[in-house]
């Protein structure tokens, strides 16, 4: 009876080990799964900025200089050839009007790579600014994306002409 | 002397358990420290930048077009006003060079501000341009830097003037 007795009692200490050690094994596999991995993904911020370059050229030929602005943050920063920076939303709504009422009836804008992270994301690019059919200048750009308010806004955006300074559109 | 080994194999499951225990929770502990914060520091990511920029100063005065194409990538794309982005080290020092025989003989590279990670950090910044005494233009530019080998390298750079089309140096 005794060694009965004594058998249960090292029965159930040899199964409170094991249960521990169990327990310590998942325990340790939680831990690590509390600490994810980010989620930011580079591909998905293309195919956003890719969709907002497609809104810009749609308000653009729209003649939506208001529209247009309003893709870039508060304090963007507009950076054209021949001309200090332009700050702000409200002057870049001034010189995009002057833009499309000088003629410029449509861009096309070609996303060449980006990299960045989560709320900031800088894209390398190709344009074309056409009068009607005609094609009047070509260019390639930086622009540093800023995410306000869940959406991409152009925050820098600066360009330049791949043809001679003798023949630009001005 | 049965209840004496009786008593040691007890304790000894007893003791077992309460090591397994402690075990556990320093293997926890663990798990949690082998996650460490990221210590990228952006404001030593600005001083470094802004030390590669003097850099770049020395050696266009000096004339070491070799050494100004050393700062950027192999891979780089240098994109200037008025032509296609000039693609690779071997052609940015051909460009520079010939920058330097027009007569441009200093440059000046102010940074504005930073923005990035730990390996790649877009810079806006303003530039003049001097032949001898005479600043002859001055701009704006945007420059995507990407550590390679633990330094900071020129990866995207495109600028233009402030400056009327007209009195552009070219």
């Amino acid at each position: 009876m005794k060694t009965l007795n004594n058998f249960i009692i090292f029965s159930t200490l040899l199964l409170l080990c094991i249960t521990i050690m169990n327990g310590c094994k998942n325990q340790t596999e939680e831990t690590k799964e509390v600490t994810p991995e980010p989620t930011f993904d580079l591909a998905t911020a293309k195919t956003q900025i890719i969709a907002a370059n497609k809104t810009f050229a749609e308000r653009f030929v729209a003649k939506d200089s208001a529209g247009v602005a309003n893709l870039y943050t508060q304090d963007a920063k507009f950076m054209m050839n021949g001309s200090p920076s332009i700050v702000g939303r409200e002057h870049i709504q001034s010189v995009m009007s002057g833009i499309i009422n000088s003629g410029i009836s449509s861009v096309d804008l070609i996303t060449i790579d980006v990299w960045g992270t989560e709320n900031l994301v800088t894209e390398e690019g190709e344009f074309a600014l056409y009068a009607g059919e005609n094609k009047v200048d070509e260019g390639k750009y930086l622009i540093l994306w800023k995410k306000v308010d869940g959406k991409w806004h152009l925050f820098r955006d600066i360009f330049n002409s791949n043809l001679p300074p003798s023949v630009q559109a001005e």
